[in-house]
């Protein structure tokens, strides 16, 4: 941008209020949960209420050439709504609407409602809606399309992009396009819903999406398991998902425990190498048979503690604490965090080599996984006063992903690319994928408007 | 095209045979099973056995600005794989390699395999492809991502698209791209996987898929219910949907059974007005109570006559019944077949509208539905001789589609667009959407030589 351009046309155009230029109040939007230190400041933050204000919004944006950044509750680990000097920042936080339709059993949500919110408005209509980040209770679900979040219930459940039959977005020009719709099966067309999920922002501000519900999941049973060594966790890990599809299957390191343990003071065996935490959801003698596999499983690959429940409370406590890992592991410094994946037989190798990693830059590598789909987090920290020890943290938080692509694997399982990974992007992917990547952007937001400085 | 451009280079530069100009074969390749009249002539079938030879033929294309036609195994009901006059006919058929990783439950195949081989190929490594369109036994995996096949096992187990982690294709240019891979979470990157399924040829050629695999699918409980009306059958569709996620729900009218009971003498009701067959594969108790919730859904809707078993050879004998019920149909004359879906509330009223159609044209509609997902396949029947049947045929092949949207439905569940839909399409998706269907063709092929005449 050579001028800037003041925003009152803006201004008079929207309801009083939406457009924000306080400068306190825009400094607490400049960054997500990355924390990027060379975040931006915006030129406005602007809160619509509906698409025809996001309409407005982009297509001043459209007029003046001035970049957009859209946001839903700033909780990227990747810095994919991080804010951009001169930009306007777009808070979908005001878009709280949601419609469940129990006769198609689906949910038409604005992007702003938080994830958990739309799980209880399922709930109560007796229905579910599976994607779990592990910061669901503060993540919104149009930031979980954007990136195509995950979770825990993802290795049996799939991801955001299995539950999302439509959309509605605003194009760069500030053309409102409708994608897909109730019906569970339709080819017509290119597939252009599935696109827009996981684009990050860089197709179109996403303004309402059509969620598909499950009935109720069954009530789970959860086996937990002690193991001296990460490496026997792992191979547990392929032990059992080479027989069943459990409802979860979680990985902690023992970084990762004791920092839980600290906090949650929950009565964890702090001297594990590893604790992997399971479920089964299949009803029944079914899930009892589950459950012994994996009991089995764990029992074979050396565990050295293992504990089966079918009261959903208990199980729900490991739940927590494994959920809690990554709020407890930041009380010991900074984070890096990493959002890995492998194929499954890699998983292994993968978190060795994490560990060399740690060793080699002097870090502490915390490490977490949705273990049964490959999905890992290392979690590196850091202490930001420590100059040496922040670069040594950056080196270690490339070479993990560099391990990842020779394993064959991604930079980001569930997180996006955002900010923090797009170097690193170029490398799993190669310069074909990324020029056909730049041409599709390219089309679609031909002045680079749409959330500048991610991805690409 | 303005003038006809001779495949010399091409014969030269790939082997022996890859290239066939001969007109009887030529001939052979006009029609997919759609037997669209307008049907071109290839300039050339070309039959490679390899992505580099892929390359080869693309290249040449983009350097002539010959168009190409990709063909599967040519059962496109749709017209996906018609030739275009002067263009050169790409058959994948003896690309047909297939490589199952059992530890990452993968199966990374050449195009040119059919779906039975590929659940085959599984199957014999104690695995299981899900997606089973009718006309398993003779389409292509390639055909089956280029459309994003569906089928039986939908209703509860999802399409083509979501068993495809990742595909190479070689693009309009002639360049290889790899997208995805074996990992089951991969958020790096726009979802250009899922764009490439079901976009019918439009944006490359696909030259391989990697596909997910599930542990065996457990033995399935049916249940077979005859009813007086079809609208009963319709309504007993919504009692279980609303309670359960079946194995499979289909769905046959009166004309269908008629014309299956004709073919296989298998001692079907000639008198019922529909027939639903349903199946639960959930193990043990739990497929006992869904069995039961089934029959009392029958039941309570007015069934005739309800029927279970838990021999899966009796099961299969009426899940064939319903497989075979469009080449019985195509035995009492030439057939125009729809692939119509709504959300599933609205079943009841588009089946009504069908007979209200069949009547007022005066042409015979078998229907035949997924009805648990709310796809259906009205088969009108016309005999091709009579040149105002035809006409009526033809009229009712649009008011279906007309009917179908006016339900909030889609003119394609399963069979892609083609050329045979394709007036249709502006009239679901709107101008906007086209137009950003075309600007993404456009960006990826700019000379519009992939698969001239489907879809826009």
């Amino acid at each position: 941008m050579t001028e800037v351009v003041a925003p009152d046309r803006l201004i008079a155009d929207l309801p009083e209020g939406a457009v924000v230029t306080d400068a306190d109040i825009l400094a607490a939007y400049r960054q997500d949960r990355a924390q990027d230190p060379d975040a931006g400041t915006p030129l406005a933050l602007v809160r619509p209420t509906s698409t025809a204000e996001v309409q407005t919004v982009v297509r001043w944006c459209n007029e003046h050439r001035v970049p957009l950044t859209t946001r839903g509750a700033g909780t990227s680990l990747s810095g994919g709504s991080t804010a951009v000097d001169g930009a306007i920042m777009l808070s979908t936080e005001k878009m709280r609407s949601i419609d469940i339709d129990t006769a198609t059993r689906t949910a038409v949500v604005q992007p702003g409602l938080l994830n958990a919110e739309v799980k209880a408005a399922a709930a109560e209509k007796g229905l579910w809606y599976p994607p779990d980040p592990s910061s669901f209770e503060i993540c919104s679900i149009g930031g979980n399309v954007a990136t195509n979040a995950g979770g825990l219930c993802c290795v049996k459940y799939g991801m955001t992009a299995d539950y999302v039959l439509g959309l509605e977005a605003v194009l760069a020009d500030g053309r409102v396009v409708r994608l897909g719709g109730k019906q569970i099966k339709d080819s017509a067309g290119l597939s252009l819903t599935k696109l827009f999920v996981g684009s990050e922002g860089l197709l179109g501000v996403i303004t309402e999406v059509t969620l598909r519900l499950l009935p109720p999941q069954a009530s789970a049973s959860t086996v937990v398991g002690s193991f001296a060594s990460v490496h026997q966790a792992s191979e547990a890990v392929l032990a059992v998902t080479a027989r069943i599809r459990p409802a979860m299957l979680e990985f902690m390191d023992r970084a990762s425990i004791n920092a839980v343990e600290d906090m949650l003071k929950m009565g964890l065996d702090r001297d594990a190498g590893a604790l992997l935490v399971a479920q089964s959801d299949a009803p029944g003698p079914a899930g009892a048979a589950e459950v012994e596999i994996i009991q089995r499983a764990f029992e074979e690959n050396g565990a050295t503690e293992v504990f089966a429940t079918d009261d959903p409370q208990e199980g729900e406590a490991f739940t927590a604490a494994r959920r809690a890992a990554i709020p407890a592991v930041e009380r010991k410094g900074s984070l890096l965090l990493e959002d890995v994946g492998v194929p499954l037989p890699q998983l292994p190798p993968l978190i060795d080599g994490v560990a060399a990693i740690s060793e080699r830059r002097d870090v502490t590598i915390a490490v977490i996984a949705h273990a049964g789909d490959g999905n890992t987090h290392p979690l590196i920290v850091f202490d930001p006063a420590d100059a040496d020890e922040h670069d040594r943290a950056q080196l270690a938080f490339g070479e993990i992903m560099d391990l990842a692509i020779s394993l064959g694997g991604t930079i980001t399982g569930e997180h996006g690319v955002g900010r923090l990974k797009k170097a690193w992007l170029p490398d799993q992917v190669g310069p074909d994928v990324m020029d056909l990547t730049a041409t599709i952007k390219n089309a679609l937001d031909p002045h680079g408007l749409l959330n500048p400085g991610v991805l690409l």
